[in-house]
């Protein structure tokens, strides 16, 4: 019963100076909402719709700025892998690897996580059903390690479209483990662009609050100063100015339900 | 944004004296805490999994309750209709005809509904996305009649299972008319126990907290002294001992979500 | 293992010309290919997008115009029903009663629809699972009437999408009862046009094909002479002159299958 | 409109002699029915649901004896492959590399099979739409190999359920890549026994019934001596000696169907 805490940051991290501006005004928000914060940046986009979208700044440019955000601004820090052999460079830098939705069914790259001792954060695939959970993360606990964090980011809902079950939340809950919603790619309608996919940013706020009043242990919200410019998944990401209000509200919202 | 107010009684009549003693304690227990009533009841279960599972008392039998509940405790009392020649007598007694899912695009019951000047209450068909339920409304305020509420109350989601979809109530809610989630049907299991239809009790103030969160003119919510033994819809409804705690909670999100 | 019959008309009876016209062209299209037929056309249709979507001719104007057809070709007739009132009369003059997939759950219909001793073709609704139509059927069977027809045509697969699930063919025929397959309803797109619903004609003979091979008692096929100006159901209607190639190619894949 | 090719083999690659045996059975059974055969085996399910489940005897066990194989029966070879790595070793002795349904959005899983100049065989997202698979496709052929196969598995359909959307068929067909439908893998029911999928064999006659009769470039049906005792994906594999009347049929279906 714990107050959530918020993973946010730019989809992909485009620069060293854009991740360290996105920290600095995140910690400062959070910071003065008494909300714990984990800066989110993927150094690399392995999944995009077409060939042609941009896939961010690459491991070996990334994992300095993630050291430095770290330092800097005393924050932990998460990112997604993709392969076995990313789990142990990038674990020497940040806090928790988080394996995609489409990957979770992956043993090895479930257990290479594993085995870093860093926490690991599941993505539900879209494909899944909540109960089916418990088998993805006793991959990871079977392994030696019991910091995993499960993520609701919307299941397959006919084509092109995504349903948030909120059910899902108690359900996966039963496993023990910290069930964060991804309030973001929740309104991703995959695909649903042609050659990049689609999002309603409109139902951010609605998705995240009905989280918040469920109940949650952490909330995941991708952020950009100019989401319409950004290089990837700018329909769904929130812009940086709206995040102080927005954070209030699922704020009041945490505390109410968290005190029931 | 006025607080919610409250739809809510047994599946069906089963008797005067059940109906009455049903309606006396929730009035008791929303006027505790400030909530707008509304008893509901059905006197025909129309739609049945089964010829064999129970219907009800019967328009003539239920009529005179309706109207002793309406007049013994002051309260507007809604039910659901199936013909449109019931509609002009249901009218003459009861404030609300409620329109069943599956009959929301029969045009002909909304027409009849319409020229009651009745509230007229239509329940999203579990078929239908929450956009096209402004050309359901359309067919009862071209008929002359404004005074429609849309009710959500789960879509179609694989085999026997509804979902319920929050980016459905502001979509409904642009039509102007009040918004209400009824959180007992939306957590049913339809067909799901053979002969019967299912569901998860567990999983309704779930769903009707994130509904308050997301924000709702008011909630659908079918209870009894003893679920278990109802003859229908007990594995969905609330037992009435549990209103009160459910209905605390609810209240509090909803002051706080209005208050935004 | 008979070979199958096509119920086929236009989607509603426009005139008692434009009915017999196309009754005399698909007589003569089926009899050339030995393929049994019952003409079909909806003296009303109930359930449209809009109100302001064309209802057909109404039941008084119908009635003779399916007497005429019948005895002028020889042939049975099929229309939809749609309130308990109605099935006396109609069955008083029509082969088959069927109940559309919005109202298979209504028990008074399909219980007045039984009394009348015709064939009874329900419709599967879009929400129901293929195995919880034996007890649909059960409430024709267990009224007295044996004849029951049972015709897939589409389940819900998000929003304004319809999805044919060809193992559902076997399942209902477990039941014993004929299983038809509804070419044209199940490429519909319920309520993809705002105010009506669309469809693509270009699957229904992808979809038939698939039904044939998988085998089936029957097939449902909307026609028309001029479907991108039918006042109904024009995106997904046959046009009348591709029937024949159409129908030469089911019934070859028919006789293949039954043959297995 | 050449004549389906058959992908068909075990699930996992068991042992030499037990892949040796089927490949011989099966190039038996194809021969005497005039099917171009192609042996099919994983060396590795690196996506079990559960860490439990046994996952084949690993790529540098496979490699000989897929060499074995194609030598001995004169037959090309297919195998999923699952990291980057993976892709030249196992290029250099298999001839269609295949990318599983999960992978089908990695990149550089996609572009490093291409890079090796073998058909590289997609199999479709359960959590994609048809149309989006020539997105997929580009990422191989805008890497400059155009040999490309689409397969069809199932789409997800709420929980633990998938349904095959036959109209997928021609849509990817519009790619102008030759298009396959996995019957058995269409059947799963994912994650549906709790620790391990299931599945529903008596249906794999019926999809590729249907498969047949809308028209496809070819099918893949795993294939068990014995599967109800098989390590993985027992309950939906046909057993070996029901694959000749089973090819027969479909056989007799694909016949006609390109003779339209």
């Amino acid at each position: 019963d714990a107050p959530f805490a918020l993973i946010a940051g730019p989809c992909q991290m485009e620069s060293r100076d854009h991740a360290m501006m996105i920290a600095e005004r995140m910690k400062r928000i959070t910071e003065d909402l008494g909300i714990p914060y984990v800066f989110k940046a993927s150094f690399d986009k392995a999944n995009r719709t077409s060939l042609k979208g941009k896939r961010g700044i690459g491991l070996s440019g990334a994992l300095p700025v993630f050291e430095e955000i770290g330092k800097t601004f005393d924050l932990p820090v998460l990112t997604d892998i993709h392969t076995e052999e990313q789990c142990r460079e990038v674990a020497s830098v940040v806090d928790i690897l988080q394996i995609p939705a489409f990957l979770c069914r992956q043993t090895d790259l479930l257990v290479a996580a594993a085995e870093t001792g860093r926490v690991v954060n599941i993505k539900k695939g879209q494909f899944l059903a909540p109960w089916d959970m418990k088998n993805v993360a006793a991959k990871v606990t079977d392994s030696g390690n019991p910091n995993v964090i499960l993520t609701e980011r919307g299941a397959s809902f006919g084509y092109n479209t995504l349903v948030s079950d909120f059910r899902g939340l108690p359900i996966m809950a039963e496993t023990g483990h910290p069930v964060v919603f991804d309030a973001t790619h929740s309104v991703q309608q995959p695909g649903g662009q042609g050659g990049s996919s689609g999002g309603e940013r409109r139902f951010v706020e609605t998705l995240a609050r009905a989280a918040c009043a469920v109940g949650v242990a952490g909330l995941f919200i991708e952020t950009h100063d100019d989401p319409d410019n950004a290089p990837s998944d700018g329909p769904n990401m929130v812009p940086l100015d709206r995040m102080p209000e927005l954070l209030k509200r699922l704020k009041a919202l945490d505390d109410l339900t968290k005190g029931f």
